[in-house]
């Protein structure tokens, strides 16, 4: 690994004593990060994955052009607001747009179990198509993999994305300055709740919706009005709080948060009181954080408000300097909390 | 669909009448293509997906840029010569290859079963490290995923690729003239039978092992000495028949090869015959046909046998307009058959 890049994350226990892989290694917490920096960064080392960003950007002729890929294997794969082919294509739309890049071309790589009903499939593909054309990408390359019975789950998708960077600046977690305002896109944890709610079977007046959508076009409005974005980070696995985290880590900055300032509905917030989760660690699908100086924050604001995804953006924080890589809250009764990343698994197969 | 679009892949089945997906979907034979023209080429009309080839050529600026993907679940997941991330690389390298590119970026995505031993995901990282130094590429972003036991296989892993293309014309089955050439570039038969030895525990005096290699070197290279390349196709899933029929019938021209010049090694012959199985329609992963007018032939030849994955290339046949969309073969002694698709599973998770 690069000696120049940050690799400070904290980790517990260090990879070698772990035998197997456990569900925890992919929830977004310590142990996936543990298992980048200490077995796929030191393998894989380049300038675009030292970046620890959603995507990688890379020059291109005289274009920059950015780099994304997820697998998506949430259970269920029919959910309220969604599905695994909206998510798939919404998630990476998503990721190249935190690269500020405006999202052009998808694959989709489809690992499907043996069994697996067509309709089904038919209703996947038709969901990827549905939201590739919202978010204005075409998707041009694919490939099918069918494995035997027992050896999948209905079905797994791989989509992978390109942009081009329409920042004319780096947009990354080392971009990120002290007196930056936190900007909040909107209330957290449905995404998260929508799937959990299925999974337990719990019953709410009205179902809870996945905020599943692509918030590319909200990102782009803010790059054309010429806001000095920083630093944009979507809030999938691992919540608000692991985004928070990840960015103050690897900025070694430190970023104040106030508890009021993070919108939770009440029955979001009543779902993970039965289930004993912390919003801020549930995920969202159509939901981002950007780092913004002080002075464009006025304008930023009022742009994102007038945006049918961003009709609840809110400043939630700011950044300082020390204490370096840290993020703490302040509840609502003065009380100051560390916010670290989640250690073991809280929601295993949201995305 | 577009109506221009050639869709005449015959299918004794339609889609519709089967209700679940079965192995032979993800094949490579006649079930993948049904799913494809039927389900997925319908959902997702763009031009880059008409062109039926192994990756998508979409305009970026001032040059052109090919994307591609692939998913990889081949069991085992290490065998005599390569492993699935030896495979997941060079798959997809060669996969831009065949579009006339030169490979520069991939990423990675890996659907890993919760037990599944951390020195085996180093071995396999290890081995895609070790690939893409070896093919000229980056790893630039990844993703990892963890499913809960019995629910995958080890792992799955997904390579998304980028190239600059670097022929100055378009490489695809549209471009196939009658007259052309058809260049084979070496012996056939090894990735999918060193995997069935394994297997089905065969034994030889020393193991077959896999052809795994990136043919992007002896490709670049063939561009590079001005061969006016028509088409190329890497011989995957399907192997050569799957891969003459493809482009015999989305080019519409018919394509005779000559048995006698198909090299296949005596071991992979004797295993075939053991288990079953004709070399045409068994997988390779370095091996590629190139369809190149008269004109250019003995340069590329000369030039394909001067590079170590090429020293066994052969012209095995010729193009012609009638019978149109139809592959012929005639055997060492003179009789003609018609090659077909496979329609059932032969090979069922061979990359």
């Amino acid at each position: 690994m690069n000696p120049d890049t940050p690799s400070n994350f904290s980790c517990p226990i260090p990879i070698r004593e772990y035998a197997s892989v456990m569900l925890a290694h992919g929830g977004g917490g310590k142990l996936t990060h543990q298992l980048i920096e200490q077995l796929f960064l030191p393998m894989f080392d380049n300038a675009a994955l030292a970046q620890r960003h959603d995507g990688a950007v890379m020059e291109f002729g005289a274009h920059k052009l950015a780099f994304t890929t997820d697998s998506y294997v949430v259970r269920p794969i029919f959910f309220p607001g969604g599905d695994i082919g909206t998510l798939a294509v919404n998630g990476t739309v998503n990721d190249l747009a935190m690269c500020g890049a405006r999202p052009l071309y998808l694959s989709a790589g489809f690992i499907i179990e043996e069994g697996f009903p067509i309709d089904d499939l038919r209703r996947v593909v038709a969901s990827m198509s549905r939201a590739a054309k919202e978010a204005g990408v075409q998707l041009v390359t694919g490939d099918t993999k069918v494995v035997d019975h027992g050896k999948g789950d209905g079905v797994y998708v791989n989509t992978a994305g390109i942009g081009v960077v329409q920042a004319d600046r780096s947009i990354a977690p080392a971009a990120v300055r002290p007196g930056d305002a936190v900007l909040l896109s909107g209330d957290i944890g449905r995404h998260g709740i929508a799937i959990m709610a299925v999974r337990e079977g719990l019953e709410f007046e009205s179902a809870i919706e996945s905020d599943c959508a692509s918030v590319a076009g909200l990102v782009m409005a803010l790059f054309e009005a010429g806001i000095e974005v920083h630093c944009l980070r979507d809030l999938t696995r691992g919540g608000l709080a692991s985004a928070l985290v990840e960015i103050a880590e690897v900025a070694r900055i430190h970023v104040g948060v106030r508890e009021t300032a993070i919108a939770v509905r009440d029955d979001v917030r009543g779902a993970c009181e039965i289930l004993g989760f912390d919003p801020l660690y549930v995920a969202n699908e159509g939901r981002f954080i950007a780092f913004i100086p002080a002075r464009d924050v006025d304008r930023a604001l009022a742009l994102m408000r007038a945006h049918p995804l961003g009709d609840g953006a809110a400043v939630i924080g700011s950044v300082s300097e020390q204490p370096a890589g840290l993020v703490t809250m302040r509840s609502s009764i003065g009380a100051g909390r560390i916010i670290d990343m989640i250690s073991g698994e809280q929601l295993p197969r949201i995305c």
